[in-house]
């Protein structure tokens, strides 16, 4: 499968258990949206704070709702027995593809997320995406790391962190020469996309479309059809919501965003995780509309 | 209850299954070895990778071996929800206080932690140590945020990071100003300990002590004894462990250590974690020996 845009939407809490019904509202807006791909329990569905059987149902919840349109799970956790669990109950819920990302809480070794993606590589039947993000998991990978992960069977691609602005087309020329011709290079980090896209990243793996799919959508398709200046003036629109990603972490500002729409109930996050408070709540619904997307 | 030196043993795996009989053995080793208390369950015992049964059956072998000796149990998940779980089912296993460390995947904010020890104060009848730990959290506390928590009802003191060389009276000196006058102030990093201990420390939250417990005990009776060049000299002769700790991570290099001493089974540690494999493991082995330890 081609992720192409894979949209993340939040698994919505109410009363600290997993909103279903919310969550089927939020995938059927990004199927109605026209995205490529949902990716449900990703951070933005924070994964790492749910049950076992609380995944079961996000996943159970997402598949149903997404149709035909192929839905990426992510199985991260601590602990790899946990992942390997995950993944069973993931591609039994119809998952088309697995996205792991190597959770830690003692920093870990190249060596030990080697043997995290060999264990999960050997226990999948669905592509898996290699997910890097050392804001939430403190490991950086190295470029012999990704390649050879990248060897491992069922491995279909990465997720990368966002390049820093004016170098995304180093980046993906040189992890291209890394990894198989036919691994799926995708960024993360959506105020990186628009530079990422135009510069041979075939997958954004988004967070703001996991809410607002039409937006992101017109962005990927000025980049697709090659139009450069159109894809970093769709990016430059949506600045104010950058600085709020970067300022409080993407995940709150799309729960306040979330709670704001009324798509799901207040509050949405897990404790101890607390959306944003009525001192910052005002600047989100701001820059929402001074960027047109409510 | 004063922790004093209080030692934490690994939670060490049979076969991926936490091995009790492996833990009790450890546990006795401290009693005999004479620590303070016993920490069950730190970072060191992989807590964070446990599940709620793990983490039952962990505590009812610590407690049992423990005796009279008071057991700390550690409580630490991603989720508020299931800390308080843990916080119930350690009180009932008989724990004597319980360490609280704010467990990150999301980066968490000072109002979130706060959140949090406020769910845990409200929920526990035994005392619970503030652990901050940003190696393995990502979390660094504000002066702000620790008189806050330390005004709540059950926190009893605060587990702090090992202070930079030459800098612990002063931090130290200012804790005691920011916090109540019974609060315990207790460094982790075992290499920081002689000189916090002599510089107005209570406690010693020891990895070293969970293996080792002797010679732990000896520098903490030196520095209580008031003979700082003792308590100085006697980790000075430990500073081959301490490059290692620093190197690999304490939990790798007493994982390690446990294992060449035949105390538990090999591999003892939770993947994806490893213990250090044969290029590293003669490095621990002989610093070992030159330190005596074995």
């Amino acid at each position: 499968m081609q992720p192409g845009l894979c949209a993340f939407p939040l698994t919505p809490m109410r009363d600290e258990s997993v909103d279903d019904a919310a969550l089927a509202t939020l995938v059927s807006r990004l199927v109605a949206g026209g995205v490529d791909s949902v990716g449900v329990l990703g951070s933005t569905g924070v994964c790492a704070y749910l049950s076992r059987d609380e995944r079961r149902a996000a996943i159970d919840a997402a598949v149903s709702a997404a149709g035909e349109m192929p839905v990426i799970a992510g199985v991260g956790a601590l602990r790899t027995r946990d992942v390997l669990t995950y993944v069973e109950d993931a591609q039994a819920a119809g998952a088309s593809a697995l996205l792991v990302a190597p959770v830690s809480y003692h920093r870990l070794r190249q060596e030990e997320v080697f043997g995290l993606y060999a264990d999960v590589a050997s226990s999948s039947s669905v592509p898996v995406v290699v997910y890097e993000n050392p804001s939430t998991t403190a490991f950086t990978f190295t470029d012999e790391l990704y390649a050879r992960i990248a060897q491992l069977p069922s491995i279909a691609g990465v997720k990368i962190p966002p390049p820093a602005p004016g170098t995304a087309a180093d980046r993906v020329a040189h992890l291209r020469e890394l990894l198989p011709a036919d691994a799926t290079i995708g960024v993360s980090g959506d105020w990186a996309a628009a530079e990422a896209l135009t510069s041979g990243c075939h997958a954004w793996y988004s967070v703001l479309a996991g809410l607002f799919p039409r937006t992101a959508r017109a962005l990927a398709d000025a980049a697709a059809a090659g139009d450069a200046d159109a894809a970093h003036q769709h990016s430059s629109t949506l600045d104010p919501i950058w600085s709020l990603f970067k300022e409080h972490g993407s995940l709150r500002v799309m729960a306040a965003a979330a709670e704001a729409l009324g798509l799901v109930d207040a509050p949405c996050l897990p404790r101890p995780l607390l959306a944003l408070d009525e001192h910052y709540r005002p600047a989100v619904e701001d820059a929402l509309r001074r960027t047109g997307l409510i």
